[in-house]
């Protein structure tokens, strides 16, 4: 069965279309080369210890005994036992609104995770296979192929192919620095916008990622209302990508946005906000379930509900999966519990990285959310080295002798180099410790190096 | 929670791209019509004996008992139980190959329907969020925006949307009709070919489904040999839709187009020919499980295969209900057992109808497979009535006096007028009994008033 039966390439193929032929999928990327590189040479404790640390991967495993004692101590959530009707109705289920009692609970969860700061209503929740779908999919309703969105740098790698592949829209970075932490400013906005405009392209809105992926840190109040008055001024579309705003675990809380459209409606000044909001969630990163593929598209603008539920056909939720999600997160003590638990894990695992980083002479920038630090090795990068070839050479360094797959900051479009991601959730503490330990060593090696070298001047 | 905060439409909301404004996602057809007829008055034996019967819906309710029964002996397949280490990797697991497990067992599952004619090999399966994933994600890589593919009458209405909405992809028809009882012919073929060709149309591909969604037929082995010839000799791709493959329930048996390249590739004529041809799978007909959303991407083109495993990452399949049917769909006696049984119900329905409508006078096409009849209700159109028009009245009145909604042949672009189908998979015999009560009755009525007409004269 499933032999080879015919050969692997045929000569006289018809040609593919230019989206099937177009490198925009990105896997060409350091990014992606890092993930290879850690799945030809993994490390395992026992099997593998001088293998590859996998720290490319932003994956929340901290939290899992939580799921699964609820998982166990409600085996209905999952399975069918005695109810054997609910398995028809659930396989048969395909209505794209998805089970209501899955937006409800939906909903409900993040309003816990905004500590009930914003309301959402269960019926402007589209469902979609993932926030990968999710964002595409907003892409596809907003802009046309040409056009473009403006993003923040340094931004998540994978939007180069979420919002570009098969929409032919573009991407115009809005450049920030570290002077300011990285929080956009209303100066680079315009300037990303009156570049596209010099160049022709009609820029159709602005995509945040909040709390920011690869930062690890949220927009603050006085960044998002600038981004608001900005999108509002140009009369474009904002999209928030909020799918870190449940891992969240230090000061300063997040500001989502839905928070301000709520508040300027309270003060009369939402005309023309709410409209041109989208928000975008996922249950991949803050209940650690990216297998599921639950991803929601949020959105004040009933226009847009309506043609992305109808769009939602292409990439619905598994019933299945609905059916058991809708069990355990409308069990409201569970998650609550699990929202604080996740959270005070997440941040004694952050300041465990922090620290161990700090011992070895590597800063990182001050962050509050996400499963990763954005560490700062500026300083590595010798004379005429501040340059992404130079990020690129340490990061190979990185990566084939120190043994750690991280992200370079180029990867993600910083405009600094000389940052690098670094996941700390998606792994036991032991495996976080030899991570350290091993920087630790490398940092040694380079201080020494550096030093000898000084007193060769 | 959840409440109406905000106004529910915006005055000054920034425009939408030209695909979330255009019509092609086909909901004001009288297809989606007649569903929404339906859901305003749905038929209940109890609460509402006098509504609306829906047989516009391809659902295969029949076989359920079978998977419940499943699901009952094997809890270990759907839940969790005592491996709650299975769980986190499960959770976790968002590699787009898909489980290996799922791909084999779906591999041998798509051999046994075709009764071991052709084999699959799980490493060109690529797994999709249902069979509207399948054709979307297929376009996007076999054709360029104003491209067109051949796609011989009636077909799936969903088609319209999901080849052409987010891909700006064209559909030329290939008018097929009764007198052969609408198999596709090399000529309509070359015809519309040249149709596009000469309005400065490229063709890419022909799409077929077969079984024929909407005849309940397959297509002749001496038709997808011309078929094949003729993407061979345009050098152009053909989607071959299966997703009826294990719902052919009597002669003639299906002939896969896996069949027919494996039989040209031993007889050494399949250069050129296997590059070309893409198969699309699905588990929502066969095993009736819509909810659950899988869909397959089955090509012997190595790049297709390559392209489609990375667009899926817009469209993957739950791994928990990838668990779930890896463990039902492996255990060969289950699959193969189910795939009979399912055959033989669907048959006796069929026949069923079939013989129901015979004895109200309302003849079908020969059908041999699906789950609904193309019935044949010209001489119900009177005179200058057999056009689009008059098939939509019969449409209305069927819908509205007789209380059953049928999708009407001009919806699937049939290029004869007053042909229906219907669908009989989906509810209960006791109801199907009934809409063929109505069908005989309104018949009755007809014919009376036709007698009367004709003593008038």
């Amino acid at each position: 069965m499933g032999g080879k039966l015919l050969p692997a390439a045929f000569a006289g193929s018809p040609p593919l279309s230019q989206v099937a032929t177009s490198a925009a999928h990105g896997e060409d990327s350091p990014y992606f080369a890092g993930w290879k590189a850690y799945d030809e040479n993994p490390y395992d404790a026992v099997a593998n210890p001088d293998g590859v640390i996998q720290m490319g991967l932003a994956e929340n495993q901290v939290s899992f005994d939580l799921l699964e004692g609820y998982l166990r101590e409600h085996p209905e959530a999952a399975g069918w036992g005695a109810g054997a009707t609910s398995f028809r109705d659930n396989a048969l289920f395909q209505d794209y609104h998805g089970l209501k009692s899955f937006r409800t609970a939906m909903a409900s969860f993040m309003e816990k995770v905004r500590g009930g700061k914003a309301r959402f209503d269960p019926d402007r929740i589209v469902l979609t296979a993932g926030a990968t779908a999710a964002n595409e999919l907003l892409t596809f309703i907003l802009a046309d192929p040409g056009d473009a969105l403006l993003i923040p740098t340094p931004y998540y790698p994978g939007f180069d192919r979420d919002l570009r592949w098969r929409t032919g829209v573009n991407i115009v970075p809005v450049h920030c620095d570290s002077a300011n932490g990285f929080q956009v400013t209303a100066a680079a906005l315009q300037a990303a916008y009156d570049e596209a405009a010099a160049a022709g392209v009609r820029v159709r809105g602005v995509l945040i990622t909040n709390p920011s992926n690869p930062l690890g840190t949220t927009v603050k109040r006085r960044a998002l209302e600038d981004i608001l008055d900005f999108v509002a001024r140009n009369n474009i579309h904002l999209i928030s990508d909020e799918i870190y705003s449940g891992s969240v675990f230090a000061a300063p809380d997040l500001v989502s946005v839905a928070e301000l459209v709520e508040s300027r409606a309270r003060r009369g000044d939402g005309e023309g906000i709410a409209g041109r909001v989208h928000i975008v969630y996922s249950l991949s990163k803050d209940l650690g379930l990216p297998g599921f593929r639950v991803g929601v598209v949020y959105s004040y603008n009933d226009a847009v509900v309506t043609t992305a539920r109808r769009m939602s056909s292409f990439t619905l939720v598994s019933s299945q999966t609905q059916k058991t999600l809708a069990a355990m997160l409308s069990d409201e003590a569970f998650a609550e519990s699990y929202i604080r638990t996740n959270r005070d894990r997440l941040r004694e695992r952050h300041d465990h990285v922090v620290a161990g980083l700090a011992r070895a002479g590597v800063p990182c920038l001050r962050g509050n959310a996400g499963l990763f630090v954005w560490m700062d090795m500026r300083r590595l990068l010798g004379d005429g080295e501040a340059t992404v070839a130079g990020e690129l050479r340490l990061w190979d360094k990185m990566l084939h002798e120190v043994k750690l797959n991280i992200s370079p900051g180029s990867s993600c479009h910083c405009s600094e180099p000389g940052w690098f991601r670094v996941c700390f959730a998606n792994m036991s503490l032991a495996t976080l410790d030899l991570a350290l330990a091993r920087i630790s060593r490398f940092m040694d090696r380079w201080n020494k190096a550096t030093s000898q070298q000084e007193q060769h001047y």
